[in-house]
């Protein structure tokens, strides 16, 4: 399986995987199962998540894959003309990451041969895009080694809200990248804190850097109903037996995320490195994080597409979204007053990590 | 001018006097300048709290007269069929609460000569209307006597909402009246709950129970400006000089509170009487005082106005009135979300006094 790695090193092959799945729940009423995270144009900077992913990726990427739900397909082929049909891979059902990558790690090694994937995740925000593409570089050339690679995002604070990457020594070559010792869980403040002490310690922002012959490998190892699930599909995939094939073999790939399935024994056996990276990078996971990526206007709001009047008395920090009335807050700092048109959310930013049960709670009273 | 009060004790006569003037800017976005709080069914009871008032004294009243803004006059009449033209008051303009109530006087004075009056808010609400006709009747018996008398509630608690009546010995007779030693401002905790140790202090809610020869009397004295002033429009009243009465006068009356212009000065002199009444008494001053008079649903959200989904997450209490679409409030304990259709108001009941700035805070933002 890796017989070829060395013709790969020179080779300008690279495919960046995008799966878009998460609905984003947390950010409900924008976010909903028809109208996913990822499809939203959350900074109101023009355009999706997702497009955003697609275009920042694109000075990198021989290649583009969209691995998505089935009943987003024509969503995402819409925000995305620049992709072909092929680019974009319906998934029956969501099976998780593990799956979804493999997936396209699969066809896209079935359609060119093995080459060097990066998985990036739809939904996160970049604001420092040419760190990003040296990091990815970077890493793609460690890749080619037979490591799967991660980027560790240089932490910006001891943040609980992410879990950690731990680096050891530096491989040998001039990548850049280190050894992983272990990937953490989220800590809590205090051990974030040691973490960040140590200086040896990155974010872990889901990105994946690997050849696809080297992912395949692992997964024949440790998820083998996976990898030959993938391999079956891949072969099909392009062919009239697609349907039926997925019909037959989608529901067998086991559910896990790539964290549990490659990620975490992979580097316990010594198989994967991190590329350290400087980078603006945010996973816009709940309505704190928007606000807290979006500049305030003078008066201390944060208001977001909206063409009508908005105030506030003893309401700093407060994030106004969407709606077509006048708004005024009053002694609620770090309010959070979501108008999606056809539902209204109001919480706080403290508050802003228990909205995912906020649609649970509409529906047990009778939505 | 006080030669026929004991013709008076035996006359049925009793004119209720309601000025309705407050927009009461904290009740905002439900109350405006073009739909007071008096106009209002706040409590979703099929009529407004004006409406409310005026059956409330209409066993006691052989005569009722409205004091409104001529701008509301219109509004008023359509809400109180049972009035005729002649007794809604229009005022040009607001001139405090001793105008109001002493051009009242001097009209059913003119009219019907020398008779008992009791004046009343337009936008409290008394849910006990029996102990409340019962106090009235007492007040009447005091009042016929010469005193200026108020209803002194029973407090429930030690609240700094409300001013105090400080009551001393008993009047004689048997009206059940006592003398009043002073009344005080709103109190801060500690002297609240230093009042009530007392058992001398009663709620000031503001009704005050008077003949109308003594009240205009006492404004010979103390406010001859007012006193000369309301005397020659009701003299003017009705016939065809009241429009160039008005207009001439009206600007000349000061602009003073009863309780400033009458009751301390009386009080002071021995003149003011206080009948004890438990009476569940209510002024709907803001939205927390409003959502502590409505029952909460099993959920413990309390909901007005609305045939649509409400829901929470951690925030009982909460108060939602009105607006056409579902809504959830996550992690927001006694939030007030009011939509009055053309503005949208979040708040906490915790926070409700500062309401009064949220008008003002959206015209400094453009509106």
């Amino acid at each position: 399986m890796t017989t070829n790695a060395h013709d790969m090193t020179t080779s300008a092959a690279f495919a960046a995987v995008i799966p878009a799945g998460g609905v984003g729940s947390r950010l409900w009423p924008l976010s909903r199962p028809d109208r996913p995270k990822f499809l939203l144009d959350l900074l109101g900077e023009g355009q999706s998540l997702l497009r955003a992913t697609v275009e920042r990726v694109a000075p990198l990427a021989s290649h583009t894959m969209i691995v998505t739900g089935a009943r987003y397909t024509d969503a995402v082929a819409g925000q995305l003309p620049m992709l072909g049909e092929a680019d974009i891979v319906p998934e029956p059902s969501p099976r998780d990451s593990m799956a979804a990558i493999a997936l396209a790690a699969a066809i896209l090694e079935h359609r060119h041969g093995p080459l060097v994937m990066g998985s990036f995740a739809a939904d996160h925000v970049i604001r420092t895009p040419e760190a990003f593409h040296g990091a990815v570089r970077a890493a793609a050339k460690a890749a080619q080694g037979g490591k799967v690679v991660t980027i560790g995002i240089t932490p910006a604070g001891p943040s609980e809200a992410f879990g950690y990457i731990e680096a050891g020594d530096a491989l040998e070559g001039d990548s850049g990248a280190l050894h992983v010792e272990a990937f953490t869980e989220k800590p809590d403040a205090e051990t974030a804190a040691a973490f960040l002490a140590t200086g040896r310690y990155y974010w872990n922002a889901g990105m994946f850097v690997v050849r696809t012959d080297v992912l395949l490998g692992h997964l024949d190892r440790l998820q083998p109903a996976i990898a030959h699930g993938v391999r079956e599909l891949a072969s099909a995939w392009d062919g009239p037996e697609r349907a039926a094939t997925l019909e037959r073999v989608w529901p067998t790939l086991t559910k896990i995320a790539i964290d549990h399935a490659i990620a975490e024994p992979v580097a316990a056996e010594g198989g994967v490195a991190v590329v350290p990276a400087d980078i603006d990078w945010q996973d816009v996971g709940d309505f704190d994080s928007l606000a807290g990526m979006l500049a305030p206007r003078a008066d201390g709001l944060v208001v977001v597409d909206r063409d009508v009047a908005t105030a506030h008395v003893g309401s700093d920090g407060a994030l106004v979204v969407g709606g077509d009335k006048p708004v005024v807050i009053v002694g609620v700092p770090n309010a959070v007053v979501v108008d999606a048109g056809d539902a209204l959310l109001v919480t706080t930013r403290e508050a802003a990590q228990q909205v995912k049960s906020a649609a649970d709670a509409l529906h047990s009273h009778g939505m």
